[in-house]
């Protein structure tokens, strides 16, 4: 290794080389603190041409890396590989052009996601908004494809990645679309976004930008019970009615949270639901009217209308909260992240409360019901024997719970390391050769990021059969990845 | 090809399988009648397991093939390999799957666009809607990533297939996303819509409908000149609202179009601009007067308000007897389909004027106003000595001037054989050999489709330098292609 950090030192100066434990320490996971691994070295660099460079460096040495960007990432995409290269983007923080006219700004991947919003306020805003969207950076957003609770109405990360600049395995650097909406030859640009660091590095992002909407109205509505809310999403969506954001709790959650933010939610009822409507002022306020008066129908007997913006700020802060509050339900927990047809809600719930009383341990339900993408946290005691691993096995067990409805294996947090050995269960054999085809197009070596996607680990090769036993694997090694 | 043609009959039955000369005229060109080819043989698979068992027989005997869907296509994508095999797949006109719960159809490659609204009908319908509608199949929208007159809204082919199974060209049938909107691993999906036979043959598709709007309206301004129309379109999009369509006619095609459809059009009149808002009753009433105080603005003394649905169908008529009614205007026309910002409208259009009065030939422009795709028709008469090469050079500093404006050589008709010479003009060499990484991961032997897109032949290899030379150029065979 060594000639190799000598060669990343020359790229982007000694101080941006990491080599030392209690430096590298920072790195050994992202959000997904389940897994960790020491990378030989992190290498900060300062522009788009010095990753080219240091992507190159690695592709001559053949050591593998992966791609950071705030590590807020919650399946482990941005695990280290033991031993391999860390490259951290996080110094790659500017706005390079904001284009109002067209509604189109292009960012280096490092800039956090709230950041595109503020470069373009106070007319125009980025609509995918993870809840991390405080730190979490755009090239991670477009590794994974994130969503948010906007995501409904107004689409996920890849709806607004118009372009991308991006240095390849082999430190080949490519523009796939641009500014433009449509180009023409192959849509490359899609299997980039959701890559997860598999095929390369975005170094620079165009992204389409909206206008603010004129108006926004926040209910929250509280059921008895989260089939009852879960009958009001349905009616809202069969109505043609499409709200910026429909977000549902259970009583866990809604517990959990009125515990931290003291928004005076009633602690006791079955489910609350957030709906959020925005657009012109006038379909604003008749779209409202009827949206209480399915919520009533369906059995809610207590809607709050948010009567100014701090009611409102109020309101999501609730929502956003659920993920930290349970912190103080259980002293571990485990987020799944899992996606089911809306029509399916009710019986997945129920699904999921059975197995929970199965497995005597208390499962919060939180999500974004309009896109059917379930966020269940399976609360356990890591001091206590055994319940950390029975706390995996129900969370693997909803999952399943998920594909058996007809859903996936991830709405929004990607596969990553987390989730790969799912992937078998959503993919015949065939397709996840057709994955691994492109994977090889792009990254013959199997430097990008190895270990993560793909259920087992595969080489590129000429030899017959799809594709070669890696070497790591066949030296024994491969628990590396 | 004879133990091939046989075992094409083993497969399809003899009916099915065409090898005469006089069958095989049916099929030498597409709706892009400068380019003709005769292929060695026409079959006509009767379902997905036939197509499959063809592409596996053309592999084994190393022939290449095309896929047909109508063969109405403007870009001679469906144009044959002379001596190769012509996959036509009109007889793949199932409807598989109606499920309006969740908004999916699936369907067979051959069903044609009106087919897809007409199967779920009277609530929902099929937004993207090419001019040849009636005619054109959904598997070549998907090959072409076709767009329409109401795409300015509801977004291109590629924002509705939501799954596709593929046969790919070593035979291997692979699915490609399903029913829901979004799976983990590589989108793959997006890629393949608009890769224009080229990675594979889709034999069933996945597709997105939409409850049909609670209302419609629809008007027709006239203006003096493009230049105020162009500015009522900026205006409108910039004043928030999303028109269902917005189309553009010039003086010529007004005149051209009334003669044919007899609307009442004021011939001489310098642009005619139609204009559909959908959605709820309220919201179109509303933004109906606000379009219509624009166009006033904006110059119009001329608003037509559509009284009722004949009188809605006779202005849609108009515009979609465009290309037809040219014929009356001169004995030949190409139709050339470029796309540039919308707020270049005015510029661009000014440019193909002095153009056109350059080369002493008449341009009639109609175009997708919104989405600023351009969709000017360059008349000449062909037995004039020259004039038709003078049309197309021409129509080619057409699209040069789209391309200095910062648009694209295609806004929805493809690059098939016509463009491939115009993409080194849109892309770097290395964004091409991108393409091509893609390419040979999925068709390395280059059967799918061949001389279609890229530029150059190009050959997938193991070689150094990015790619071999392809063997039929070094045979001096390239002109086949």
């Amino acid at each position: 290794m060594e000639p190799l950090i000598q060669r990343l030192r020359d790229i982007v100066g000694d101080e941006w080389v990491f080599t030392h434990e209690h430096q590298l320490r920072t790195y050994e996971s992202d959000g997904l603190l389940q897994y960790h691994a020491l990378p030989a070295v992190a290498v900060l660099p300062g522009d788009g041409e010095q990753v080219r460079a240091i992507v190159e460096a690695c592709r001559d040495a053949n050591v593998p890396w992966v791609p950071r960007g705030a590590g807020s990432g919650l399946s482990g995409g941005a695990l280290p590989v033991a031993d391999g290269v860390l490259i951290v983007l996080s110094r790659l923080t500017r706005v390079l052009e904001v284009d109002l006219e067209n509604g189109r700004v292009c960012v280096e991947p490092g800039v956090t996601n709230v950041s595109v919003s503020a470069a373009v306020a106070p007319d125009f805003f980025y609509p995918p908004d993870p809840s991390s969207q405080i730190v979490c950076s755009i090239g991670g957003n477009v590794a994974e494809n994130s969503g948010g609770a906007h995501c409904f109405k107004y689409g996920f990360t890849t709806n607004y990645v118009t372009g991308l600049e991006v240095v390849l395995a082999d430190g080949e650097v490519i523009e796939l679309g641009g500014p433009e909406l449509d180009a023409p030859g192959y849509d490359l640009l899609g299997a980039f976004v959701g890559a997860e660091g598999t095929l390369g590095i975005a170094t620079k992002v165009w992204l389409r930008v909206v206008p603010v909407p004129e108006s926004t109205r926040t209910l929250v509505a509280f059921f008895d019970s989260t089939r009852q809310a879960g009958e009001a999403v349905s009616e809202i969506v069969q109505a043609g009615v499409v709200p910026g954001a429909i977000e549902m709790m259970d009583a866990v959650t809604i517990a959990a949270t009125e515990a931290m933010a003291n928004a005076g939610y009633p602690v006791g009822r079955g489910a609350a639901l957030l709906v959020e409507l925005d657009g012109s002022e006038r379909e604003c306020v008749a779209q409202f009217d009827e949206v209480v008066a399915i919520c009533r129908r369906c059995g809610s007997d207590d809607v709050r209308v948010s009567r100014d913006e701090a009611e409102r700020a109020l309101f999501w802060k609730t929502r956003k909260a659920a993920f930290p509050a349970m912190g103080r339900m259980a002293p571990n927990y485990f987020v799944q992240d899992g996606v089911i047809p809306r029509t399916k809600l009710p019986d997945v719930l129920t699904r999921i409360d059975e197995l929970a009383k199965g497995y005597g341990l208390t499962v919060a339900n939180v999500f974004h019901a309009g896109d059917g993408n379930l966020h269940p946290l399976v609360c356990y005691d890591g001091r206590v024997e055994g319940e950390a691993e029975r706390a995996e096995e129900l969370s693997g067990r909803i999952l399943d719970a998920c594909l058996e409805a007809g859903g996936s294996i991830t709405g929004e947090h990607g596969v990553g390391v987390d989730k790969k050995k799912h992937m078998t269960k959503m993919f015949a054999e065939a397709d996840l050769d057709a994955f691994q085809r492109l994977r090889c197009a792009f990254d013959p070596a199997g430097l990008a990021n190895p270990g993560k996607v793909m259920p087992t680990p595969r080489l590129c090769g000429e030899v017959p059969g799809p594709y070669r036993q890696h070497p790591l694997e066949k030296a024994g090694l491969a628990e590396r990845f």
